[in-house]
């Protein structure tokens, strides 16, 4: 797998780097952000966040606003961040090319239903592909992390569920919790996997919850004051289960924030620092 | 002064708001953006950082990427960034639409010069027209200090030593520092300000520290690794004028460092503590 790397900055006595490469399972050009912190330029191998970000996002929102680069160099954790969806010539869009379907909006699954099956795999791309070209070329070990925003919330956690041995902890703001049950998920889901609801449950953190048998901890924050909760993040059902299942999940419902990156940047630190913990040094 | 909200995030306890506003100075709309730190939401006035930003910025890139909000909250200092340039239709842009000269590049002086000098009058703007705004509009008090990047850093090293009363400390991040002396500068003012260069002195640092007779402290960071810093930024020449003044002049060259906000959020914490000791509480 040969990488090229499009950038690199120094910050906060690590590096911030881009590289693009040939994706097989996605079957186009991807890009991809890592932040390598301080101890990794040392000899030592790191552990590794996972970021999945929302809608819209590319690579280098969160590597640009979430403002997380100052705790994960003094905790000695990468992080990597995946593009959103695959990318370029002959990667379909939405017909009416909006925001929530197609283009940026991967909703890390695999597709099953065409057009959309020949590249969105997000999925498979982010649970083997990215994490194996990453512990090929970086000094990271294979302890790994993951957290993801609103849609890359869903992905963060429907991802940690299905694979509680892959992954130490996971953790998510403002999270789609409940996609078979909110209009974002029910238009993605349709769209990529099929009329039929019965193959949706495999992606949705709700289902899959009620079905996990091993537990991973979970921390989740949610601003009140966001515009997105009711309608379409519906973090209660998932709660619920978490409750009867006396599972491990710390849900924070934050005063006045709402689903911007203003939020993100607020609580990261207490999100990095819950993932340390589970971390060997 | 009607100022009308346009956003209004919760973010490290505290708000980040963009306002736009009628400009009698610049003679036009113009938009900036604030962070109001917890401190100012219980009753108390608190100081104002001005940030001006460099070439192509808006109000928004420092607010976004720099992750100044953390410590700003802690130090309980407001944060203000205007916009790089009057904006709007009217407002002339550079004939080739060059990055450099015209929109998104103010240069924070007063054009005397057609067709500029109807709107690009950034300096009376940052100086007065703006704090005048801020401090009738918001609860702070009259303790400014000031800091920017590049072009901005030019803008706030320029402005606080033709201001030694108004500010009580300055900071830069990759300044400008010799205008008169680099390609950026030169095109600029001889655009803003005519071909006569005795008439660029009064807008560049090197030259108003030479004339300098009180002092204000100040603290520069500038990255090694920035591609601008020899064609461009030139801090030697301010540097030698510092030493041979015994002025306090604190410059950090950082190993490594590029011209980018990576940069900025690595040491943003330590330029907002530089000028905490030097507000009152």
């Amino acid at each position: 797998m040969h990488l090229t790397q499009l950038s690199n900055n120094h910050v906060f006595a690590g590096w911030h780097q881009q590289h693009e490469h040939e994706s097989n399972v996605l079957n186009c050009t991807m890009k991809f952000a890592i932040y390598l912190p301080p101890k990794a330029l040392k000899g030592d191998k790191v552990p590794v966040l996972y970021w999945l970000s929302g809608l819209t996002c590319t690579e280098e929102n969160f590597m640009q606003k979430a403002g997380a680069f100052k705790v994960a160099a003094e905790l000695g954790i990468a992080i990597v961040a995946p593009d959103t969806s695959p990318r370029g010539a002959g990667v379909p869009d939405d017909s009416d090319q909006a925001y929530d379907l197609g283009l940026g909006a991967g909703f890390y699954l695999n597709a099953t239903q065409p057009p959309w099956d020949t590249h969105y795999k997000m999925y498979d791309y982010v649970v083997n592909e990215l994490p194996e070209i990453i512990e090929n070329n970086f000094p990271v070990n294979q302890q790994k992390v993951i957290s993801g925003h609103s849609m890359g919330g869903h992905g963060a956690i429907s991802i940690a569920l299905k694979n509680p041995d892959k992954y130490l902890s996971v953790s998510a703001f403002s999270p789609i919790c409940n996609p078979i049950n909110c209009p974002w998920g029910q238009k993605a889901f349709t769209a990529y996997l099929g009329d039929q609801q019965d193959h949706w449950l495999e992606y949705d953190s709700t289902e899959l919850l009620k079905q996990s048998k091993k537990q991973i901890p979970m921390l989740i924050s949610q601003g009140d004051a966001d515009n997105f909760l009711n309608e379409q993040l519906k973090p209660d059902a998932l709660i619920e289960i978490a409750k009867q299942k006396d599972y491990l999940l710390d849900y924070h419902l934050e005063p006045g924030y709402d689903h911007s990156y203003f939020f993100i940047s607020t609580f990261i630190e207490q999100h990095l620092r819950f993932h340390a913990q589970y971390l060997q040094k």
